[in-house]
């Protein structure tokens, strides 16, 4: 923010943590001003209010996510990076979902910014890559040896890299057939939930498929007696599943977008992902366990 | 700095650059003072200015490391931490050199901080770690998810982590053997380069055994017409050396830590490392090598 000369930041409460706690660790220091996109209660940003944002505050930091971790909610990036650029902001995307899943052509988007993680295109845990627009400079987070032109110092991780970038090619190469075959596995979910789960609901715009992840499905559960125990009767089921973000696993912690929504307090969320490596019956398995144990109580 | 409630920090002009830009940026902001170590022509720490420096700013940040990537000195950590017990001093190690080459019982030391870097014992590169002593709290640098207790956002290097863990059991367990097979390598290059080399020295402390790491050597040339040329020589005959710190490789950087010391700038300055997967041909060879270079030329 300091390197950029940058004095006012953007960004909305359905983002990550990861992009959340810097920009308020920035706020809470003094170093910027923060704030917050209006959203609707299915997640979808206001981008009149953002407009006015930018109004009042051009040559803002504008971050703003692609894809909704939790909820699945796309955002379009094209059509925000033309306001940000009409308004002289910086437009920062955390595309980590979404990169390797959807295409990303740079000269198209107004983006300064994005951003990749190659575990989420099934590549190796704990690498990922920052793209940034030519002619911007950024300071570095970690201070010391002068690797990676002095943006980020500290000795390669070498494998990892290559990984990625094997992965994301990989990833591109069979990108739209993966598409078609995970939206599949995802409706069929979708389709099973409602037929065997009364009253289940889909949080944001999950269940939308031209504006949401094909990976992610957020489902939104009746209130029920089982709900305390619903991730460890999943678990011991061998549903790898997660209430919020995978960020928030083991902590027993609420999540902070779901609370931003504003949704029933009495219902339980249980976010189901998808990938080219599932089939579709672990897809009828998992709903098969969810049904069950939202069966109503034999009398 | 902020976190652990220190104003004032201590360190050395010898140390690496990830101790020293990240204080120095410190110090810029102003979130601390910093002072600078005394030493002598050889890079020996003057242990009396730190008393008195200490004496002055008792619970400061005290940073000095173990062993010195580019001279190979050794500092006494263990004496260092007494003298920073008795004022209170918050001390922290950079032993990424000596960690997997030398025994660490953290029970004697009085250290708080010491870390590890997987790559300089055999490991993974990119993987490190951090030692924490119980009690002191410490704030993130990458802030986002809960990962590491909060202290280290992101999802983990897992396989990084795995192979630094077992990298590090293998290093302890043959640890003796190979101190002294490599103390051999090193004693018979030093040989062969002072019955090749007319006024060959070595930088720091180099060449005495119980001052210096048995990995490193820090070669004083001659001054000569080939010294500009020297890396670019001993590359095309697939000897990999460095003139100061790897992080400066390509970057044609004179060293901090040889311009500290205030040598002859006339002398070119080669570091050549010494692993247990070398043999002593290939110290005979790069000796050769180096010999060979700095032969006056025939008439």
């Amino acid at each position: 923010m300091r390197t950029l000369g940058l004095r006012h930041a953007i960004t909305s409460s359905l983002e990550h943590h990861a992009v959340l706690h810097p920009l308020q660790a920035l706020a809470k220091s003094g170093e910027t001003e923060l704030s917050y996109l209006r959203h609707d209660a299915q997640g979808r940003l206001d981008l009149g209010h953002l407009e006015e944002l930018l109004a009042a505050h051009p040559r803002s930091f504008v971050s703003l996510m692609h894809g909704n971790n939790e909820l699945g909610n796309l955002n379009s990036i094209l059509e925000i990076g033309d306001i940000c650029a009409r308004h002289d902001a910086v437009f920062h995307t955390d595309t980590v979902q979404t990169m390797g899943h959807y295409h990303h052509d740079v000269q198209q988007l107004k983006n300064h910014f994005l951003v990749g993680s190659a575990h989420k295109f099934h590549g190796p845990k704990g690498v990922g890559f920052l793209y940034r627009r030519g002619g911007l400079e950024v300071g570095p987070l970690i201070h010391g040896g002068a690797q990676e032109r002095n943006v980020r110092s500290g000795t390669e991780n070498v494998y990892g890299i290559v990984g990625l970038a094997k992965a994301l090619e990989i990833a591109c190469r069979d990108m739209t057939a993966h598409q078609h075959y995970i939206q599949g596995l995802k409706d069929r979910l979708i389709g099973r939930l409602r037929a065997g789960i009364a009253d289940v609901q889909f949080n944001g715009l999950s269940v939308a498929a031209d504006q949401s992840l094909y990976t992610v499905l957020s489902v939104s559960l009746p209130p029920s007696s089982i709900s305390e125990m619903l991730l460890f009767s999943l678990d011991i089921n061998k549903i790898a599943a997660s209430g919020g973000s995978a960020c928030t696993s083991g902590a027993q912690l609420g999540s902070h977008v779901l609370e931003a929504l504003g949704g029933d307090s009495n219902r339980a969320t249980v976010r189901l992902s998808m990938s080219k490596l599932n089939t579709e019956e672990e897809i009828d398995y998992a709903a098969a366990q969810l049904v069950k144990l939202y069966q109503p109580a034999l009398v």
